[in-house]
């Protein structure tokens, strides 16, 4: 058995877990509510940044995500817009959208990924 | 090539897989459709320690979960209260959840893992 | 750090992503939007098979997958009907399958895997 590293832990979840050599970030959602889906887009990109970099990484390692929108009809577009800026060239992940009602009504959108360690 | 070990397998799905040092359960849900969600929760959690049993772990190894919610405005706070319970303190995985249709109408959760073997 | 593969990649996404032993292929969906759902997961199964061949492995190495439908109510059977004579004998992932809007209203099925290298 391995060592597993757990980042910002509490009693529901982990923002990051660090586990056989990969690192998995839990679904990230916008604080800010009242953005419309590129400005929550950025803002949940943000986040992740900041959660692979306390992992040690960087979105260089990005092999798999996985997004959810509210309304993928009316956001698919823009949460693309920014998170197509967002990649490093050459170092998309695979990656899954759909749509899904999130945890709460003003988010548009959700984003998990696995990048490696 | 590393082994894979199958457990519960049938044509379609296996009910655990362990591969590369993880170990993931596929999406479980409760036999007891009757149940209301904070049941549910519970008897999927109970498959899910079964299961992780079965792969010589146990819920002290999750690495990461997915979370579906028939209903999410209306089951968030019970899934929680019942998921919050279980997890071992400082053990959380990383973990997303969101609303989606599940395979039967009756069906309130379903919850996928993936530990560390 | 280990390497990272990526195989037919954008600037959006990876079609597969080899990295810490593992396969990761994206959501794939069938291109033929005029399709019903069998011959659409036909297609999506189809496209799988040749990335996982592109990445050196077969269908017998799979070790996790999502399956997402439009209509679960309705196309539950006939993917699976499709699905379980893909599978081969003793070699089924791990798998969960709930309802999701896509990314374009004609697409039925969206199916993403993890494989074992």
């Amino acid at each position: 058995m391995t060592d597993i590293v757990r980042i910002e832990t509490n009693q529901r979840m982990s923002r990051v877990v660090k586990a056989g050599g990969l690192v998995f970030v839990g679904g990230q959602t916008s604080a800010d509510h009242t953005a419309d889906v590129k400005l929550q887009t950025a803002k949940v990109l943000e986040k992740i940044d900041g959660y692979l970099e306390k992992a040690g990484i960087d979105k260089t390692r990005l092999v798999s995500a996985q997004v959810w929108l509210a309304d993928i009809a009316h956001d698919f577009a823009g949460m693309n817009e920014v998170w197509d800026a967002w990649i490093p060239q050459g170092h998309a992940p695979a990656r899954a959208t759909v749509q899904a009602k999130l945890a709460a009504p003003e988010l548009l959108v959700e984003i998990a990924v696995v990048a490696l360690g």
